[in-house]
Formats: C-alpha cells, structure tokens, sequence
C-alpha cells in the first residue's frame, strides 16, 4: 500500500488503506454528498470524480451511496482504484486537494437508504449467556444454532446515523414480582456491539446466494449498536421474537468500510461442529479480525472479538436468501451481539453485568447494571489492513435522553 | 350514497361506496399510473384530475400512491370527495368517460413503496389453534397474548403483487423421525389468509401514536396473504422468531381500500378480558366487519370472519409505536392469519387439515394436507359499505411453482 501525498498522521484514523464511503455536509454547503475519509480530511467524491472526469461520476454524484451501491462490484472495484491513485500518486495531487474538506468540520448522514434490516445471532459466546440468563432452566442454545445461523428482521425506518439521541423507550413490562404487567419507561435498557453490512448487487426472487458470492452482493462493514430494552423484550418475545424490545433505535457508524478493504483481516472461523449443510459451506474464509471497544461514559467496558464469530457474514447472507427471498441494494445485515470467551469482551451489559446482578463499577466512582439517562455509548472497531496498517471503523456513538 | 351515472351492474365489484386506489397500466400505454376501480373500469386518477385542475393533480400524477400517502388525512378527504362526485354527478360524465380504462385490459401492480412491514398475530382462535398444534405440551396461549398484541417484523422486499407466481421456498427442516435437519424443498407449504394496512402519516421517531389517532396515519386496506413454509419455520422459529419460513414471498391485494370506505363496516370487537392497559384502549370501535373467502384450486375451503379478532389494527399501531418507533409512509402492518371460531373459518391449511393430520378433500376429487406444485389459491373479500352497498377488497391471488 503506497502512503499517500497527504501529509498523514500515521497513528490516525483512516489511512489509505481504508478509504472507507459516508455522505457529509458542511455548515457552508448543507446538501449532502458522497464523502470518502482520508486522515483528517473528508475527499468530496462527486466534485473530485466530475473535476477528473472519472468515468464513473455520475454514479457518486447523488446525496446518497444508494447509486454506487447498486453499480455492483466492477464498478466497486473501479472507483476505489481511482481513489487510490489519486490520493496517493502526487500527480493528482493538486486536482484534488481542493476537493478535500477538514474532516473536524462535517456533519456526516445515514449514507444510504435502508431497505431490508436482518439481525442474526452469531456469537456462541453471546447466544450461551443469554440462554442461561433468559431460560435458565434449559440448555442454553437451542437445539437449531449449530445448524443454521439464527436470525430476524429488525426495523429499518429507525436504523439512524451515529450521534443520533436515543429516547428511552416506554412500554409493557412485567417484573416477575407483580400479577400483571406494569407500563412505564423501560429500566433495562442495553446496548448490543455489532457489526453491520450492506447489501450492494440485488438478487432475484427465487433464487440463492451462495457463500461464495458473498463480495459480489455486499458492498461493505460498518458497526452498529442495536440498542435493546430487556425488561420490554424479556415481555414480548415469546413466541415470535423481539419487537418492541428493539425497534425504537438502531445506530449506527457513519462510515462503510468496503470489502476489499477487509482482504488483510480475514481470517479462518472457529470451527465448526456439526459441519453445516453444503449450502453454508464457501472456498475461502470470511472470518473477520475487526477489534470492538465498547466505551460508556468514556470508560472501557469491554472488546468484543469479531474474529470469534461462529457464523461468518457469508454464511448468513447464504442462508438469509436459501428459501429464495430476493436482496435488494441496501438492505442490512447485522452479526448480532459480538461476544467473545472472556468477561470483558462481552458485548451487551446484559452479559457484562450478568442481568444486572453484577453492576458494572467506572472508573468515575458509578455503577452501571442497564443505561442510565444521559450515558453515552461510543463503539469502535479496527482490523489489520496490508503491510501491517491498521483498518479503522470509525464509530458509533449514542447518548440516552429521558423517557417522554 | 348516490348512484354513478356509469352504468354499473349492482352485483359487480367496486360501486361508487368503495372507490379503491391502485397502480395499473395499459400495453398500450406501459407507464405504470395512479387508477380507482368502477365497476368494471379503471379511472386513470392522474389523466381526470390534470384534465380537471384538481388542486391535488400533482399528488395522483406520479407512477404509485406514495405522494397521496405522504399527503395525508386532509388531501385523502379531499380526492375521495373529488371522486365520488366525478364518478356520480352527471354534469361530470362527460370530462371524466375519456379517462375510464376496461379493468380486463390493464396490468395492476404493487400500488406504493413499502417501507416496513410488521406481522401481528391476533386471532385468538388462530394463535389457540397453533399453540395446540406447534406446543401441544404448553398453554396455547403465551402469557402475554392478551396483554398485547403480538407482532414481528417481516420482510418488505418479498412484498409482491397479486398474480406472482411463488416458488416453493428451499431450506431446513427438521422431521422428528431424523437425527440432523434435512435439506430441501419445503414439503409442508402453507398459505395465511390476512388483512393488511398502509400507513401514509408517517410519525417521529420517539413519539407514540394513540389509538384513536388510527385514521389520520393509516391509509387504507387489503387483503395479505402471508405465505408460509411450517417445516422451515417450525425448525427455525426458537428463539428469535419466524424468518426463512416466512420471507420468501407474502402477496398483497391491488386495490388499497381507503379506511374512510370504511364507515359502516366499523364494529366492537370481541370483549378483552383482562381489560387492556390504558395506551391500547380507544373512544371508537375498530372492529371490522369483513368477511374473508379463501378459495384453493377454485374451491372454497374457509370464510374467515374479520369482526372476530381479538385485537383492533388502531391497537396494533399504538402498540407498534408506544416504545417511539417511528412510522414511516408505506409502512404495512397486517393482522395475523384471519380465523374464527369454527373449523371452516380457519385461515391457515396448518389449522384446516390440524397440522395435515385431516387432509382436506376437495370436490374434485383432489386432497390437500398441505399445498403442491401447481396450487392456486385467492382470497377474497366484503364488508358492509353506507347504505346496503357492499365494499370489495378484490383478490389476492397466487400459484405455486416447483422449487428452483
């Protein structure tokens, strides 16, 4: 990986290895367009793709990725080849510093339109503490988890871009102690650190998407912070899944990472035991190596393991489309909860504080057992990029505002 | 209600009571269009309204109904007005019969963009039926069922048109006879008889929307049907829900039936018992008196009564959004499969042949545990219009190909 002309921080976020795509604004120019992260900087794409007369401007010319995601992977390929020439040959250099904008000074967007969300359930490690918190009394993974990677369909109208308030959700719930629910603010609300992709090649309905395709269809990573309310969803869940538990917020970064910028971080799953059907079998390996950090009030709760993920993100998209259901550009799909073996890389205060019987102690003085009004969560992520850089994630960061 | 100077057969579907929205399109004129169905036409609703200098033209001028969704209660009232003169009073007939289209001819499509879709579950006969037949060792009844009304996300990109062939969805299923899940095709095809609602009024994200406040954010109505495969889901389904089993396709009614057609069709629903909490409780009745008919290969085999639902669509949207989960334009919320106390009133062939154990038999000659290659089925639909007119919903209809 060639370094680039501009004069980097190297231990800063976003190097050219990344180049990962958001849509920003600025307080001069508030309509929002397709921005790349470089360092410090924010490169306009549209005015720097019209400037040069890259062929593909049009595609990166709308307030959205939504055009550049459904162009499909040649088209992937070809706009992040040019992006690489001309943010590391000096050639390019003064055509495109004036398209470059500090990154200090952008207010960034959802970057594309949501059209599917599927949450999976990935995390043996996660799935088994919740077994055993949620049906104590029972195995604690179901007997279909090794089989098949367990999912759902999450809200899409309330995924929202990271910095977004999140309104404390009201609703059912009913303590154990009382005859009947109660209706009020939920007093369990919980984050999940995830990892989230987006769908870029559609495929038609009635046919699959096997493993092996997996960087033809998704366009790129992102994190995501798939805010629940446990006392709502402990309430609602049986028998068909959590609801309102989850629809009021999901959050998430404002920067997506492309696949082909993840080549370096892939890595081998952990095994797997009962080999899977053929479907959910692929050539090559689509473990991933990102490192999460969850941060609440700035204070390091844990760092999830994505590289200890049971299901692969290939594997869910094979099984999400087996029974024919068609992708569209921009539909979602999230890890679920990333959880790895050891306590402090648990990645919902649901685990970290064991239902809340182990409240958490900051560094500040506080115990947290659910968020409190007011906390923020900030989620990161990196992952090893060639040569030895590192790939960054940016992040997701949520504040909660009190009940209304 | 007065009489339409076209001279529509009394006993024809679409008299001047119900005036429903759809998109369709002519092979002479290709673009799909905005149309209300009369009798045996189809009123092209943006040609009238631009030949007229209808204040609303440019919100019925567009290729489907998300501008008159978006445009709310006011404008809804207004070109329901708009129309039930243009189509009654005579001193209109001549500017409006140049936009009349022979319904046999045109092509109907998928009326509006859907945003999300929700599922709710909320026959009590049904969810007793399939609490007997999928936990026969349990309550059928989850303790929640009636403090709230059930529901889960679907997936809105598998929504489809009525008269789109289904292909027999592929995947896991689990016989009790085997050690491993077995792969392929789903042997145990189903279909759910439903009535589904659009919002147009969309809402903001951490505000709730109270019950009687149905009729200023919901649209209109159709008729669903929720295909499902029960071996896929009965595999997957613990615990996050159905997924695969249901997302391969669910086929909508072409014809939106404004909620204002509505009137006389309004009922109490059955008696809840305990009483609801206050946020699920309203002024007015949302019962609906419609009368579903499910046909397979043209033969009759249940007319499940809508009056009998325990719980009211105005109650699904408040619970939908009482934790501020935003709505957004085109959002689609159905009612869960549609059954009534009696055998023959039973939405679903799980619970019309009690899990295939009690095989239909048709009249000519065929049975039917489940559905096979080649099946058709529609589901149709009344309810009492103003007056002793009748309000129909049309069809949703689909056939079955062999899996790919």
């Amino acid at each position: 990986m060639p370094d680039s002309w501009l004069d980097l921080d190297p231990d800063a976020q976003f190097g050219p290895a990344t180049l990962p795509y958001g849509v920003f604004s600025t307080a001069s120019d508030p309509g929002p367009r397709v921005g790349v992260a470089i360092g410090e900087h924010v490169l306009d794409l549209g005015g720097t793709a019209r400037a040069l007369g890259a062929p593909f401007a049009d595609t990166v010319a709308g307030p959205g990725l939504d055009a550049l995601l459904a162009a499909g992977r040649p088209v992937w390929d070809q706009v992040r080849t040019a992006l690489t020439a001309w943010l590391t040959d000096p050639v390019h250099a003064d055509a495109v510093r004036p398209h470059l904008v500090d990154r200090s000074s952008v207010r960034l967007h959802l970057p594309f339109t949501v059209a599917d969300y599927v949450d999976f359930y990935a995390s043996e490690h996660h799935a088994t503490n919740v077994g055993r918190i949620f049906r104590p009394d029972q195995e604690p993974l179901t007997p279909n988890w090794k089989h098949l990677p367990i999912g759902y369909h999450g809200r899409s109208g309330t995924i929202v871009v990271s910095g977004t308030d999140i309104v404390r959700p009201t609703g059912q719930r009913k303590p154990p102690t009382e005859p009947a629910p109660v209706f009020g603010p939920s007093v369990r609300l919980d984050i999940e650190a995830e990892v989230g992709f987006v769908v870029g090649t559609p495929s038609p309905m009635g046919e699959s998407v096997p493993v092996d395709s997996f960087a033809d269809h998704v366009f790129g990573v992102f994190l995501l912070n798939d805010w629940s309310s446990r006392d709502l969803q402990a309430w609602e869940y049986v028998p068909l899944g959590p609801f309102l538990g989850k629809s009021f917020a999901t959050s998430v970064s404002p920067w997506v990472v492309p696949v082909a910028a993840l080549e370096a971080a892939r890595v081998e799953q952990p095994a797997q035991d009962p080999e899977p059907l053929p479907y959910l079998r692929g050539t090559r390996p689509w473990g991933l190596d990102l490192r999460l950090e969850v941060r609440l009030n700035g204070h390091v709760v844990s760092n999830p393991p994505f590289d200890q993920m049971y299901w692969t993100a290939a594997q869910q998209l094979a099984h999400m489309t087996v029974n024919g259901a068609s992708l569209r550009t921009g539909d979602v799909f999230a890890s679920g909860t990333v959880s790895g073996p050891e306590p402090d890389q648990r990645g919902s205060l649901l685990e970290l504080t064991w239902s809340g019987k182990e409240p958490l102690r900051l560094p500040d003085g506080t115990e947290r057992a659910f968020l409190e009004d007011g906390d923020e969560v900030v989620i990161t992520a990196t992952a090893p990029g060639p040569g030895g850089t590192v790939v960054h994630f940016g992040e997701v960061a949520g504040r909660i505002l009190p009940a209304r």
